[in-house]
């Protein structure tokens, strides 16, 4: 499937539902769309993922296009007006549109109207199943090892850290499989639950759902994780997963340098060794569990900063880690298998 | 307003919304609809509550009434079809229908004609506000300190203890008010959000609103906790609570001789002070809070056993504690104030 990405000045580093999608989803990317960088190739900013143009806005994506995504994610999953012009020129164009936005596609009047008359679906990812109920306390019953991604604050690499895992397993011949609970994941495996817009009751229940569908199926389950038990805001969304999982072992995944939550920065992230601590602590009640690795996000790092980074947190967290985008998951799938 | 709240087989000890709206709501309860205790009296079984009629079905309830009121909620919070009558009768006898359900009485296609026919409302408490977002993290700056009631479980006493806690408040001459967050607190104060209908991002957001909302024109808010972070279902409600309010004190609320999730007999709740110590500890890096106190419903003892609960409970907590409905909340405004 060809599709395009829509990134506006906000790629490649505050659009990580675009970056996941050019490096893991299976679809040919044939342009981002970044007003800001349009004439730019995604090569010049990402070498390691698949390459194509970047355009300002729908009317330069060469043809042919299925679809269009959305790949960024504003604070609170608005939409933003100034992306109206190119999410219609989609649709007149035929292609379906795909959002994980906060925002419904499918229930804004014009977008509506007009994929009607175009004959092309709105996929809103983040739509929750409608049958959704309340955990029932089973998902440590599966077969399966379940990892979950846990993270010191938002946008620290566990979707990354998630598919890199599950790759590095299926390489080495363990069948292993991707449980995604955000919109990047979900595009991805084109399947799971976008979590965070699942009512706060039911998060729980909507990542046992999906654990004990797969779980008996697979020998090693990834969960992707979301946000922070120590976030202001999204915290809630992270306590569900790690109650609704009831993993075996923790991937605590951090990026090298940040010293405050993102977006709000009047809230420090406590030490490192505190946080994979009030993961385990918090998880023992309804499952014991423990921090077996670390991922750290060393992406600002040059190569050398980056491997004594990766040393002083393993040290911190008392266990394997690594940069598994930068140094592979080899390390990190030995800690957990 | 005259109202009769709906109870089928579980009034008094697993109907919780009913026995807050008898104990606390402005409302005047003409029955209490129960198939198995028709022809008591709620005073029967409650002491210290408004009296009413218990009756099989909302024929035998008494004009005039002006609402029903939905007082159970099964785990999952769906709609039981045996209710169905009563519904239908309350609508055809021109009756608003108030209901804190999952299930949304006004997307059921029978009762939604029938209430358009007879000109009544029907309220779902649990709808959430439509322009909700994500949490700012700005609780901490409004000028009234904030108390939130945080379980050990499910079920003990969360309500309860913070409609005593400011009832004794408001006597005592502060200005305290209640932040509801579940629907018998909505239906007490005939404002609020059920939170646990709210996507999971927007948990703390929606407590946040409510704290800022109130937080200014108040000296005291007693925000009314959900579940508990040691629950396999619920806890991402409590988590969002805990960090959406950053509130500046806790009080641990406990049903004493309870020794597993209720529900989820499997999942045992941890020693009292590790609770305590886990609220603490997961609040810390949104807002530094402490357990100041202790609420222990014994309603299941006598005097005697109940004076050597709290006491036991109070040592394990290291707070003073007390059941607030058996001994008042006086003791518990002491260690807040």
């Amino acid at each position: 499937m060809n599709v395009a990405v829509l990134a506006h000045e906000r790629f490649p580093d505050r659009a990580k539902t675009a970056v996941g999608v050019l490096r893991y989803a299976d679809y040919d990317v044939t342009a981002v769309l970044d007003r800001d960088r349009a004439g730019d190739r995604v090569a010049d900013h990402l070498p390691d993922v698949q390459d194509a143009p970047i355009v300002a806005g729908i009317e330069d994506v060469p043809d042919p296009i299925d679809a269009l995504v959305i790949g960024i994610a504003p604070i609170g999953g608005d939409f933003d007006e100034s992306w109206r012009p190119d999410v219609r020129g989609a649709i007149e164009r035929g292609c379906d549109v795909l959002s994980g936005l906060h925002y419904f596609l499918t229930e804004d009047d014009e977008f509506a109207a007009l994929a009607d008359d175009h004959g092309v679906e709105l996929r809103d990812l983040r739509r929750p199943p409608a049958d959704l109920t309340v955990a029932e306390g089973h998902s440590r019953e599966v077969d399966a090892d379940v990892v979950l991604t846990v993270g010191t604050d938002c946008s620290t690499g566990k979707m990354t850290t998630s598919a890199e895992l599950v790759a590095a397993a299926r390489e080495r011949g363990i069948d292993a499989a991707l449980i995604p609970t955000g919109q990047t994941g979900v595009l991805i495996e084109d399947w799971g639950i976008v979590v965070d817009r699942v009512p706060s009751d039911f998060v729980a229940g909507a990542v046992e759902r999906m654990v004990r569908e797969r779980g008996d199926d697979h020998d090693l389950l990834v969960v992707e994780g979301q946000g922070s038990i120590t976030h202001p805001a999204y915290s809630a969304v992270t306590c569900g997963i790690l109650h609704g999982a009831m993993p075996d072992q923790l991937v605590l995944c951090h990026e090298a340098g940040r010293e405050a939550i993102h977006g709000y920065e009047s809230f420090a992230i406590p030490p490192i060794p505190e946080v994979g601590s009030l993961y385990e602590d918090l998880a023992a009640p309804v499952a014991d569990t423990t921090v077996a690795a670390g991922a750290l996000n060393t992406s600002g790092l040059d190569d050398a900063d980056a491997n004594q980074a990766v040393i002083e947190y393993a040290t911190a967290i008392d266990a394997p880690a690594t940069d598994p985008v930068r140094f592979g998951a080899d390390e990190l799938l030995d800690a957990l298998v």
